[in-house]
């Protein structure tokens, strides 16, 4: 099975560990044995103008995904909303109300099924491929965010060789590392059974720690400055 | 304290990695230190004529306790059902009406206790032992769950040897490990403390590997050929 | 960011595993990065006349934690309560009304704001010192979790040595170990980024075991006897 996913993640920080803005959205293709990205691309947002309580992620997350899968060709592409597998292109306002999710869920789809859902039926009837609403039982999505950590990451060192300083909110329980020519990232949950990711990093002159956040159990701070 | 407990686990998967059925009914003895089962036995349901949606799991372990329970004589019998401990011979229906769980729950232990209330009143008369539905509280649940997996690896082996292939989906986040003489497992979850089981296994000729179900996050795969 | 915070934790178990009374309230300190406590006090309770159904947990963490953020002033106080991070000094009447969590939570909080909102609001006025009911997303929260579990094992040890066995139920998914001159207690679950803690520990002559509680999934079991 080859899959698809995209997940928005990272956080840039202030003083209070609060988060500003989110940074990066990643799509992911995802293969057997499905525990780690075959490739990966990124869309980075402007964390200093994201409007947190918006619905930006996820329309980043279906554009970035079809755009990854319209070079890939995957068997399927699966988006981070926990709706049991529906196909993104099946939710129309009759389907959501039907759903057994909150009040504020179904408000939340029939806003964002306006454009998505058109957009995802055309999706399908020019490549066969449907985008399933499967969320939280995904791996791809994970290995996503994982990626979304990734990115963010590199970005938090970029930012901090221009302005001096960065603190980055990585998503929840993940780690990464600094290694030889690249950037490492892994899953904290041995329970996912050994997910990780790896993105190309060639920059120097840089000192980091990562750390929890004292206000997000189990979410890590990567934290970066200029050396 | 000695505890027999069972749990069916283990299913058979179809090539989009979603449940045929499932495999194993295994009852275990668990006493001090309650990591490993001191004994173990096993009861196959036919994977390809499985009830996913009925009872038969449930009914399958109070029959395989009692049956172990009536060999090993434990102190208490631990039930798959999360209900705060009650004594199964205590489920009737008023009773049943009190719990605080969901209306579905309640008419699915309606339909259960008819037979297996009566049961539980007339082991505890023979036996003097309670069988309790402590569910996600036990550990010696979760140490059955276990034993539920390897037995279903163990089902998956000797079904590839015969057909060629099987796809195992082991139950929650645990792994199995083929050993000399024997196969191993255990659970993926530190915080439970290190649960682990064996069982024997004396058979060759196949090549395996285990690996994140992509579409049931924290369940690994197990997947076999015969060589 | 310098966080005082304080948690209760730690029981004297029965033959069944079941608790008698909890054991210890320990403040600590908390300071970047986070994952121990730069010091640490606790308060003693008896657990053999401790209520489990009473509030006199909470209240003991409000005063011993005032306690120590009034020797070591810290930048915010977090106590285990999750009602997002809002301060106790404006828990009245109506905000607790207006609060969503259960009934039973609200009726609780009724109680206790009597007297511990009037008390958090001259510690404001007095200091400038902050108590959030912060709750589970805090790690500060935890690490007094950790070492309440420490203080608990050590007061087991105590008891173990006079009157010759101590069964200690630890604080959920946390493991000791008696090392060199000193008590080590460590969170076992990963997602948490590695909270640790130790206190001073120079006592000798007794053996013990740390084992799962087979009665609640994820909590261990600290078991000492005089040798
Ligand atoms: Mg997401
Ligand atoms: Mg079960
Ligand atoms: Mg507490």
């Amino acid at each position: 099975m080859r899959i698809v996913s995209a997940d928005t993640g990272g956080a840039l920080l202030d003083d209070g560990y609060n988060p500003i803005g989110l940074i990066a959205t990643a799509a992911v293709l995802v293969e057997k044995p499905y525990k780690t990205a075959k490739m990966s691309i990124v869309k980075y947002a402007d964390p200093f103008s994201y409007d947190l309580s918006g619905r930006q992620a996820i329309r980043d997350e279906v554009l970035l995904a079809m755009k990854l899968a319209k070079k890939v060709k995957p068997d399927v592409i699966h988006l981070d909303s926990t709706l049991r597998g529906i196909p993104l292109r099946q939710l129309d306002d009759p389907t959501i109300d039907a759903l057994r999710i909150s009040d504020r869920g179904k408000a939340i789809w029939h806003e964002l099924s306006k454009d998505l859902q058109p957009l995802a039926k055309r999706f399908w009837s020019e490549t066969g491929i449907e985008i399933l609403a499967i969320g939280k039982e995904s791996v791809a999505v994970r290995i996503a965010e994982i990626y979304a950590g990734l990115y963010s990451t590199k970005w938090g060192i970029e930012y901090a060789l221009k302005e001096g300083f960065a603190r980055i909110g990585l998503p929840r329980y993940m780690k990464v590392e600094v290694r030889e020519g690249m950037l490492w990232g892994e899953s904290l949950d041995p329970k996912e059974g050994g997910l990780y990711g790896e993105i190309p990093l060639d920059v120097e002159g840089f000192e980091y720690q990562i750390y929890p956040n004292p206000i997000a159990r189990t979410f890590m701070v990567f934290e970066v400055k200029k050396e």
